[in-house]
C-alpha cells in the first residue's frame, strides 16, 4: 500500500478492510443502543476539519467506560478490524477518517472530571472532557488548564494529537501538562502510564509515547492533567504593525530576552478583515499582536513595558489593553474564530491549514518568503501563528470544485514545509501527521527514525487495528 | 532469569554472556590504542556510585566520534554482546554494571559543544560534555543550561536517565529540555529524533522514548538542549527552621501559591552536620531550606518577600542571604557535597540512596513517617532533597562488612516506597531505575506497562544486547 501523495484529496488507495457482520452482531450484542449502526451516525464519525473525504465506519460505539472501551477493541482485535477514537472531531488532519473501514468509539460520554487535586495541581479527567469544561469545573478552585488549541477539543483528542495553542509559549504543550493516561491497549488491556508525582525517572516515558501517537497505539481512556494557580493579574493587548516582519521582529526579541509572556499570535491583515466581518469588530487592517501577559500586578506592568518598547522599535502601533476578562473573552473569541471567519469569506469554500514550526531566529524568513509565494499565487490566505513558539499557520481557502485550487494549495504548503525543514524545524507544530503530512514526516524524521516508528507500531498492534494508515502505512 | 531482590547488594544471578576472542580482536582491529582490555580500565568502567558489584566489562572501547560508537555497536551486535554506555560514572543504581558481561563505551572523549544558537537559545553538544563544560562553554551568549544534578554528570548520560536536580522545580528535567537527539540504535544505525523547533507534533515522541531509557534502547551521540536567559537577577538563602516539618509546610504552601521560585531544597539536621564538618561551615545544625531566587530585581524581591512571609509563619529563621556569585557557588556546593560529606562521616561506610517522589500535598506525611522509621532504626542517615517537586533522598549510611545494615537499610528504603506509591508517587524521581528499582518499578507502573516496555525492548533490541538487565529483566 502506497501512502497517499500531498497532491491529493481524497484519500488514495486505501484498503477498505472487511467488517464481518459478525463483529457488528457481537457490537449490538455486547452494547445495545450503545452500538449504531445508522448512516447518519456513521457519516458524522467519518470526517472531522480536513478536506479529506473517505467512507464512514461501519459502526459506532458511545463508550461510557473504560471497560465498555476495553471490550470494543477487544471484538475489533477479534476480528482484525479497526478501531478509530473519536472526541468532538476537531481534527484538522484526517485523524478520524476510516481511511481502512472499521469501527469509530465515541468517547464523547465518557466526560466526568473524576477527581481534583486542588493542593497537589492536578486533575484527572475522562477523554471526552473537553478543556472548557476542565476550567469550568475547577473554576472554583483559583486554578486553571491552559493549553488552549482553539477549538473546544477533548482532553483525548488534545493529548492523542500533542496539541498546544495559544498559551503554549508560556505553559508549554500537552507534552509538558499530562502526568499520567490510562490507555487501553491494541489486546483491549488496560494499562497506567506515570503517576501524579511531578516527575520521574522510572522506566520508559510511556506517557509521552501516547501523547502524539494520534490513536495508533492504544485509546486513551483517562488523563491527569497539571494546573497552574490563576494568575493575579491577566493584561491583553492588541497592537498594530506596518508589516509582518515588523511583527515578527518583535516577538523574536520578546523571546529572545525570556519576557515571560503567556500569549502572542500573530494576524495577518487577511486575518483582521475576515474576522472583522464575522466578528462584527472593527480592529486596525494591519497585521497585529494578540497578546497576553501573567503575574503579579508588578510583574504584568513590567512585561508590558519591555514588550512596549520593543514593539514601538519596530513601528508598533500603541496597544490597545483589555483588562477585563469580557474584554478578553471578545478579542480571543475573535482570534480562535478566524478558521470560521476565513471560511464563511469564500463561500463554499475549503481549507487547507498548514501547521510548520520554526527556531526562533528563522521565524521572519520563513513566513516572509511564504507570504511573497502565497501573494504571487493569487489564492486567497490567511495567516494566524502561535509566532512566540515559531509555530503559524497559512490557511489557503479552496474551492473544492476547482482542483487546480487546490494543487496551487499544496504547492504553496509543500515549499512553505520544505523551507521550514531545511531551516531546522517541524512540517506539524500541532495538528499531527494524520493523513496529509506522512510524506513530510519521512522527510523531516528520516526514513531511519520512521521505520522505528514502524517498528513500535508492530510490536504494540500486531494486528494494525489502531487507526491505522495514520502517521504512517505499514 | 530472575530479578535481583531489593535485599541484595551483590546482583545476583547475572547471566555473564561470553564474550568471545574474536570480537575483541576485531575491535582492536578498528579502533587500535581506543580499545582497552586493561584490568584497571575495565574496573574503573564496571562500577558507579551505586553499592552495588559485578565483574568488570571485557573491553572499553573509548569513542571519538558517532562513527565509532556505530561500528562499536555493530562489532556488539554482530557477536551478540552486550554494550554499556559510560560518560563520567556518577549514577547511583548501577547503570554502569556489566551484569550480563559485554563491552563498555566510553563516550567522555566525545566532549565537543558542537553548535551554540543564542538567538534560538538552544545548544548542540556531544554526548560526553558535561553541564559544568556546557555553562563554561555558552557563559558569553548571556545564556545557561539550567540542570543540575549535583554531580557533574555528562549531558549524555543525564538524557538516559531523565535526570533532574535542584533547579528542575521551575526549569522541568531533561525531559522538558531536550529538544532533539543522535541516536545509534542496537543495530548501529544512526538517526535523529526531533528537530530544532521548540515544539512538534510531527509522529512519536521519539526523544522521550530515549530520554530515561537508561542506555537499553540504544547510544546518545548527540544532544539539542534548550536554554534560558541568564536572570537579571539571583538571591539565594538559607532559612532554618525548629522541625523538618516546619520545613516542608513552608514549602508545600510555596508550591501551591505558584510562587516561581527556582530552586528549594531541604538540608536535614543530620545532612546539615555532615556538611558543616566536611565543608568547614558553621550552619545552624537545624533542618533548612535553601532556596535560589531568579527574575526581574522587582521580581525576585516579591518572591523572596511572600517566602520569607510563609517561613516566618511557620518558625523559619530569618533568612541568610547570599547575593554575590562566591556566596551563591560556596552554599551549593556544599549542598553538592552533601553526599561525600556524609561518606566520610562514617569511615569506609556506603549509601543506599532513595529517590521517591511524591504529590506536593502527600510530601509532609511521606517525610515524617520515614524520618521517624530511620530514627528508630538507629542507623545513621542523612536527608537531601528537591522538596519543591516532592522529591527528596534518604541516605542511608551502612558499612558494608556487616550484612544486617545493609538489611536495615533496605527495610526502611522498602517502608518508604511503599509509602509513596501509595500516596500516587515514584520509586523514582530522578535517579532511574536501573538494577535497584527493578521490583519497584512493577507494583509501581503495574506488570502491564512494564511488559509494554518490555515489548518495545524486544522490537527494538531484539538480541537485547543494549545495556541489558536494567530496567527490567527479559
Amino acid at each position: 500500500m502506497n501512502a497517499p501523495t500531498a497532491h491529493n484529496h481524497l484519500v488514495p488507495e486505501i484498503r477498505q478492510r472487511e467488517v464481518p457482520a459478525a463483529l457488528i452482531d457481537a457490537l449490538k450484542a455486547r452494547f445495545g443502543a450503545q452500538c449504531s449502526t445508522a448512516l447518519a451516525v456513521r457519516e458524522q464519525h467519518g470526517r472531522d476539519e480536513s478536506s479529506f473525504e473517505a467512507p464512514p465506519p461501519a459502526a459506532v460505539v458511545f463508550a461510557e467506560s473504560t471497560q465498555d472501551v476495553a471490550d470494543a477493541v477487544k471484538l475489533a482485535s477479534q476480528y482484525e478490524v479497526p478501531v478509530i477514537p473519536f472526541g468532538v472531531g476537531s481534527s484538522l488532519e484526517g485523524h478520524l477518517l476510516a481511511v481502512q473501514g472499521g469501527i469509530s468509539i465515541d468517547l464523547g460520554r465518557m466526560n466526568k472530571v473524576l477527581s481534583v487535586n486542588p493542593e497537589d495541581l492536578t486533575v484527572t479527567v475522562q477523554p471526552g472532557v473537553t478543556r472548557k469544561q476542565v476550567n469550568d469545573e475547577i473554576k472554583s478552585t483559583g486554578l486553571f488548564f491552559p493549553i488552549d488549541p482553539g477549538a473546544d477539543a477533548t482532553i483525548g483528542g488534545m493529548s492523542a494529537t500533542r496539541a498546544s495553542g495559544t498559551n503554549a509559549v508560556r505553559y508549554g504543550t500537552m507534552r509538558d501538562n499530562v502526568l499520567s493516561l490510562e490507555v487501553v491497549t491494541a489486546s483491549g488491556e488496560v494499562i497506567r502510564t506515570g503517576t501524579r508525582a511531578k516527575k520521574s525517572s522510572a522506566g520508559y516515558d510511556l506517557t509521552r509515547l501516547f501523547i502524539g501517537s494520534e490513536g495508533t497505539l492504544g485509546v486513551i481512556t483517562e488523563v491527569t492533567l497539571r494546573l497552574y494557580p490563576l494568575p493575579e493579574a491577566i493584561s491583553a493587548a492588541v497592537c498594530s504593525f506596518p508589516s509582518i516582519a515588523d511583527a515578527v521582529h518583535t516577538v523574536i526579541q520578546v523571546i529572545q530576552l525570556g519576557v515571560p509572556i503567556a500569549r502572542v499570535e500573530l494576524i495577518d491583515q487577511n486575518a483582521v478583515r475576515m474576522v472583522n466581518a464575522h466578528s462584527k469588530l472593527a480592529l486596525r487592517e494591519e497585521p497585529m499582536l494578540l497578546m497576553e501577559f501573567h503575574g503579579s500586578p508588578a510583574g504584568v506592568k513590567e512585561q508590558a513595558e519591555v514588550v512596549q518598547e520593543i514593539a514601538a522599535d519596530h513601528g508598533g502601533k500603541a496597544f490597545e489593553w483589555a483588562t477585563t476578562p469580557e474584554e478578553r473573552t471578545r478579542l480571543w473569541t475573535a482570534r480562535h474564530n478566524a478558521y470560521f471567519a476565513a471560511i464563511q469569506s469564500k463561500p463554499g469554500c475549503r481549507a487547507i491549514s498548514t501547521d510548520t514550526c520554526v527556531p526562533i531566529s528563522r521565524l521572519a524568513d520563513c513566513l516572509l518568503d511564504s507570504v511573497r509565494e502565497a501573494d504571487e499565487s493569487g489564492l486567497p490566505y490567511f495567516i494566524v501563528g502561535h509566532v512566540g513558539d515559531g509555530n503559524f499557520h497559512f490557511g489557503y481557502l479552496l474551492d473544492p470544485a476547482k482542483p487546480q485550487e487546490r494543487e496551487v494549495a499544496e504547492r504553496l504548503n509543500h515549499a512553505l514545509v520544505s523551507r521550514a525543514l531545511e531551516m531546522g524545524g517541524t512540517c506539524s507544530g500541532e495538528h499531527g501527521v494524520g493523513l496529509h503530512k506522512m510524506d513530510f514526516l519521512v522527510t523531516e524524521a528520516g526514513a531511519g527514525a520512521v521505520e522505528m516508528m514502524r517498528t513500535i507500531k508492530r510490536a504494540l498492534d500486531p494486528k494494525n487495528i489502531m487507526n491505522p494508515g495514520k502517521i504512517f502505512t505499514l
